[in-house]
């Protein structure tokens, strides 16, 4: 990861973050709350104001006695957020505090090979700023739908994006725009959003379950993400859940991601809907000539049978494999995201059913297991906090 | 945990731990490898002459210049390990350095109840003192086959143990040897000695699989124990890995415990002695009315195709189930130990086999599946580690 050298030391580092996390503090607050002699922070204040980072803001309400002056970080600092999904770009520019004050998505194939869609992320972003969004990035965070080497800003074989293996990606935009970048993989971000920003906050030990066109886990532990010897933990989709099952893309039989996920969901939908099993998706086949996981949803609303039992397949398919990883790794909490989040309460129970069912009841005896609270901008919201924590460095 | 008082800063425990781990060292070493500025370390190394856990130890070698003073642990200091099992207990008692100085093993039924097993190691100890192993404990490691609260010191409704259920280890043999203590559960004692002393030396992220008449997986992630929020995380024999297969003590069904361990190699290799698939087993059947798993082992030895094929099956659950773990927490080496590691080179093969096969290629492109080298001493040795560092406190 790139280092901002702007920002020096632990003390500095924790006071950017208290300003992002609580908005404009007193010089006596700050003292309080990082704990420090007041003739080191103030120090540690100047030198901040010195690198345009934060500013004064006139003076705090008194406390008896001398006022104190209000600080906050200054509000022309703007991050990017970028979350690169198989089938779509998310860009948003965040101020310091992690506020939005654009966003933009659009479709896109990853399998388009890094130069198409980095370039396409470099015109979002100069429009954004052709539109004044910012002047200049402080830092960009971006997540990728496979493995990342974290510590050098690459992919790392992934299996469905082509052309991306090692690509640089945090060198080409930062050196586009001229500021330090951070790259992860999209579960990682989206885990990292709804653990800031959602559901999960503060959660020290979080399993966070995507369930989409793929199906992967973001995990914390002891309040760190977690990303595995080679950056691939978390990548649960090919974990054997039926040995007599279909054949998967990646070769294998039975892969969780071959009997649920985007894919699986849609072709069993879409059997159902020929077979004639489904009188909702047979109408929606008509229709459109396709059936999506969203016709699955649907139907199951309207009471369909056949949509239900596909999507309790599904949930008792996840729940199994969520089961094992609960008695392996003892969570404090479950957070289903991801686009087939939107099959809703039917999906949720039967995982939880699965899970308080099957795994070790000391495991499960406070284990809430509830829906991502961000939805689709969980991505966005963790790229934009781990560009923060690159541009205002680590607290220690 | 208790903390001992005579330990002050992160220095001075840094500087035990050196100790620890290279033997006698000159101050002018000791500054070196540790970093701090000389009077520093002259006023930490008077602190801790003074409270007995170091001595000087004559003259270094020359350097050229004036001779420095050697600084070694207080050869007098003692530790005490003990790793209670399902049936065993094992107690060894080391130096500072965490060499043997004695050692002793007995069966035990650890559904005898905390105050039967907890008598029976204090008399083991206390006969260990008339001996003159020790004069005095300066803490004591204690690894218990169940979920743990490693804050407070207790067994927490761990599933084999009746009677355990959150009685006060700690506060027990604290009070019987007047020294802090610390409580584990006997997995993870394991994995910590595998990883101080054993094949896997300070690697990152390690699962290290005991295989014995459970089946659990003590866990290292970025270097340190992860127990999980409440104690019980690596409790793996649970996982279901057949849905249609035999019931289990737990209640559920197909559980990995029921179709491999110690209790279902037993089960297996007695109907295999019955039906007269396998004229080794028969045969040693015949000879003790019981077969042990180190019948399958040696039947196995002669070619016996009947204990081929029971570890094989065996080594296809575990393989099976570890493949999945790879998957999600994508760890930098496997180690198996336990009782039944013993089944040898047949068992790991297969192991092996599967989780290369079945895992994400990039989690497994450089990752050791190996035999645990301490074997049996495993637990003892991190007990130990533990007891160290109760006494030399934390580095940070």
């Amino acid at each position: 990861m790139n280092t901002v050298s702007a920002v020096d030391g632990p003390v500095q580092s924790r006071l950017l973050r208290l300003l992002r996390d609580t908005g404009a503090l007193s010089r006596a607050e700050l003292a309080d709350r990082l704990e420090v002699p007041r003739p080191r922070l103030l120090a540690d204040l100047d030198a901040l104001v010195a690198t345009g980072l934060i500013r004064e803001a006139g003076p705090a309400a008194s406390r008896g006695g001398r006022r104190s002056t209000l600080v906050e970080l200054n509000p022309d600092l703007r991050f990017a957020a970028v979350d690169l999904g198989a089938s779509s770009i998310d860009v948003e520019i965040t101020d310091g505090r992690l506020e939005p004050v654009t966003a933009y998505s659009e479709p896109a194939d990853i399998r388009s090979g890094p130069k198409v869609i980095l370039q396409r992320v470099n015109e979002i972003l100069h429009k954004f700023r052709a539109e004044g969004a910012f002047e200049r990035l402080h830092a960009i965070g971006i997540g990728v739908p496979g493995p990342v080497s974290f510590r050098d800003g690459v992919p790392v074989s992934p299996p469905i994006m082509p052309g991306w293996d090692r690509f640089p990606v945090r060198e080409v935009l930062g050196r586009e725009f001229n500021c330090p970048v951070v790259v992860d993989n999209d579960v990682n971000i989206m885990s990292i959003g709804e653990r800031y920003g959602g559901v999960a906050h503060s959660v020290d030990n979080l399993l966070f379950l995507k369930v989409g066109t793929g199906i992967g886990c973001g995990i914390y532990l002891n309040g760190e993400v977690y990303r595995g010897t080679d950056g691939c933990a978390g990548d649960i989709g090919h974990i054997q859940v039926d040995s007599h099952g279909p054949v998967c893309s990646c070769g294998n039989v039975g892969c969780l991601e071959a009997l649920f996920g985007g894919g699986a969901l849609a072709r069993d939908a879409t059997a159902a809907a020929r077979s004639g099993a489904s009188p909702a998706l047979a109408e929606r086949l008509n229709a459109n000539s396709v059936v999506t996981a969203k016709d699955v949803a649907d139907g199951a609303a309207e009471g369909d049978v056949t949509c239900i039992r596909l999507i309790r397949d599904g949930g008792r398919r996840v729940g199994g494999v969520l089961a094992g990883l609960v008695s392996f790794i003892n969570p404090s909490m479950i957070v289903i995201g991801g686009g087939l989040a939107g099959l809703g309460h039917i999906l949720l129970a039967e995982i939880r059913s699965v899970v308080y069912r099957r795994s070790l009841p000391l495991a499960t005896g406070n284990l809430p297991v509830v829906l991502s609270e961000l939805g689709p901008r969980a991505g966005v919201v963790g790229a934009a906090v781990l560009a923060s924590e690159l541009a205002y460095g680590r607290p220690s």
